[in-house]
C-alpha cells in the first residue's frame, strides 16, 4: 500500500459558510497538520482566516502537500453576500453548490485522491433552485458519465468504531419502508457494498450481515412476511453469485461487540436501524461515506449546526474521522 | 429504605425445564448466595439438584432466608415427563404454567416481595392449550382482580446499563407499527412508566424521553406525519397532566451516553427501536421488567436456549441482573 506521499491530497468542500463547517475545518486542520492526511479546501479563504489560524491560498490540490503543516491550504472562491454565523443567506447558495462541483472536478481530474464534504443546509439551496435531495445525489449526478467498475451506487454507509452500516432506504417514513424494501434494492445495495469492501477497504472476501425488517427476523412469519418473501430469497440469490451474506438476522442481535466482529458490513433496511447503533456506539465520531461512485467521498454525519455556529464550541471529531476514512479508502483504491 | 432483612425474598419461577433455565438459576444462586438478593425457586428440585449444587426444599418463600447461603431453596413441584435438555415435552407444559401461577400467588399472598421468571418456550405451551401470547399477558391476567394504584399495564421495559426503554408496541411487524402507535397507547404507556419511575424506582420527578417514529423525527412532516398528527399533541397533553416528557426526538440521538443522562426512561414505539440500543449497550445483561402490575416482575431478556441447553455454557448475566432489578424495585415499593 503506497504511503500518503504517493497519493494526491484530499479535497474538502467548505459547505454552508454560515454553519459550523469553517470552524470544524480549521479545527480538523489543527488536529491533522503534523501527521494526518493532507487536504485542500475549496471555499472562502477569508471566512477561514477569520477563525485565527494561518490560511494559504493554493491553485491546485496538489499544492497542499508542502503547505499543509504550516497553513490550511484553500482554493479561494468568492462569496456573494457577507457572512453571519447561524444565518444562511440564499445569495450564497450558488457558491456552496459550485464548491462541491469544483471539488468533484478536482478528484475527477486526478488532482485529488478523494472528496470530503462539509455539511450543507438544504433550505437555502432549495430556495436558490438546487434540485437534488442532497449532497449524495448531486455528486452522483456530477459523476454519472464517468466510468465506474462494477455496480453503481450511490449507497450510503455510516461508520462508528468497527461498524459499517449500509442503507437500503434512507430518508423515508417508517410507513413507506416495507414497500421500498424490494428485492432489486437489496440486491443492488448488497452488490455495491460487497464490491466497495473489496475495492475501498481491501477486504478480499467481505462478509455481509443482512438485517431483518421485522422483530425476531419475523419469527417464522408470525411477525411479518418480508423475511420469507423477500429477504431470504435475496440472500440466497446473492450467495449464489458469490457474495457472502447472511440470512436476515434479528436487528437487535447484530450490533454488540461480539456480533460486529463476525462481519465487515451490515445491510440495514431503514434509517434508524442503521443510525441508532451508529450513534449509540459513537455519537461524535460517525462518518457518512458514499459507496459505488467513481470517486471516494465521505462526510461528517451531522448537519450545519446553525444553533451553535460562531461560538467556537463545535466538535470536529466527525469531520476528522471523515478525512481519515477518505484517506483510507483512497489508499485502498490506489493499490 | 429498609435493607433486605426487612423484606421478604423474591420468588423465581423455573420456566422451561428443558432449556437453560435450571442451569442459569443455579449459576445465579452461586453468584448471589453470599450477599445478593435472596430468592426461592418454584420448580423441580431434582432437575436443579442434578446440576451439582446443594438444593434445599422449602415450603414457603420466607424460608429461603436462613437457607440461602448454604443451598438453593426450592418449593418442589413434580414434573410429568422425564427431562431431556434441549427437547421440550408437551407433557410438562402444564407444570411450567402452574409454576408461574404459584409464584404469582406467593407474591400476592405477601410471602415474596417480587417475581422473577425464567424463560419459557411458547410452542409446547401453545400445543398444551396455553392461551396467552406470553408470560406478561398471563401474569397480567393472574393479577387482573388485584387492586393496583394508578394506571394499569402491562408495559414492557427493557434495561441495559443506565437505559430504561419502554415499549408502545412489542411483537408487531414493522408494516403494522404506524397504525398501532395510537394516541391512546402512547398516553397509557407514558402514564404507566411515569408512575413506575416514582413507585418502583423512587424517582420523584421522572423525566421521560419520547422517541419519534420516523427518521429525523419526521423532519417537519417531510419524512412522515405521525410526529405532527399524533406524537407532539400527545406529548403536550401528557405535560399538561404533569408528566415531564419530551416532544418526539430523533431516535438515533437518544441512546449515547450523554443523551441517556438527560432522562430516566425512554418511550419507544416499536421493538427494534428499543431492543437495538439495549442489546448494543449490553447484550448479555439486559433485563425485561413489566411495569404497571400489582406485583414486581422481571425476567431475563433472552429465550430458553434449547440449542445450548445441557452444555453448561449458558451465561447467567441477564438472570442475575433481573434478580437484582426485582430486588431494587421491591425495595422502592416497600418504602
Amino acid at each position: 500500500m503506497p504511503g500518503p506521499a504517493h497519493r494526491m491530497p484530499l479535497v474538502l468542500s467548505m459547505g454552508e459558510p454560515a454553519g459550523i463547517g469553517p470552524e470544524i475545518i480549521v479545527k480538523a486542520w489543527q488536529a491533522l497538520r503534523r501527521d494526518g492526511p493532507r487536504f485542500a479546501v475549496v471555499g472562502h479563504a477569508e471566512t477561514l482566516k477569520a477563525l485565527g489560524s494561518p490560511v494559504r491560498s493554493v491553485l491546485s490540490v496538489g499544492d497542499a502537500e508542502p503547505v499543509f503543516s504550516d497553513a490550511l491550504p484553500v482554493i479561494d472562491q468568492p462569496l456573494s453576500a457577507p457572512l453571519v454565523p447561524g444565518r444562511p443567506d440564499i445569495a450564497n447558495a450558488g457558491a456552496v453548490a459550485d464548491w462541491i462541483a469544483m471539488a468533484v472536478d478536482r478528484v475527477l481530474g486526478g488532482e485529488a485522491s478523494g472528496l470530503v464534504t462539509a455539511p450543507i443546509a438544504k433550505a437555502p439551496l432549495y430556495a436558490a433552485g438546487f434540485r437534488f435531495p442532497g449532497h449524495t445525489e448531486f455528486i452522483a449526478e456530477l459523476t454519472a458519465d464517468v466510468p465506474h467498475p462494477g455496480t453503481r451506487g450511490p449507497v450510503m454507509m455510516l461508520t462508528a468504531r468497527d461498524l459499517r452500516a449500509c442503507l437500503v432506504t434512507i430518508h423515508s417514513a417508517i410507513r413507506d419502508v416495507p414497500e421500498l424494501v424490494t428485492a432489486e434494492r437489496v440486491i443492488r445495495v448488497s452488490r455495491v457494498v460487497h464490491e466497495a469492501m473489496r475495492r475501498d477497504f481491501g477486504i478480499a472476501r467481505p462478509r455481509l450481515a443482512m438485517a431483518a425488517l421485522n422483530p425476531h427476523a419475523g419469527e417464522g412469519g408470525a411477525l411479518g412476511l418480508e423475511e420469507i418473501e423477500i429477504l431470504r430469497p435475496v440472500a440466497a440469490a446473492l450467495r449464489a453469485e458469490g457474495i457472502a451474506i447472511t440470512d436476515p438476522l434479528p436487528a437487535d442481535t447484530m450490533f454488540h461487540d461480539e456480533a460486529r466482529a463476525t462481519y465487515d458490513a451490515a445491510i440495514c433496511l431503514y434509517h434508524d436501524q442503521a443510525l441508532i447503533p451508529v450513534k449509540t456506539l459513537d455519537f461524535w465520531g460517525g462518518v457518512n461515506a458514499t459507496l459505488g461512485l467513481p470517486i471516494v467521498r465521505t462526510s461528517p454525519d451531522h448537519g450545519v449546526g446553525f444553533d451553535i455556529a460562531g461560538q467556537g464550541i463545535a466538535r470536529p471529531d466527525s469531520l476528522i474521522a471523515a478525512i481519515r476514512l477518505a484517506d483510507t479508502m483512497a489508499a485502498a483504491r490506489a493499490v
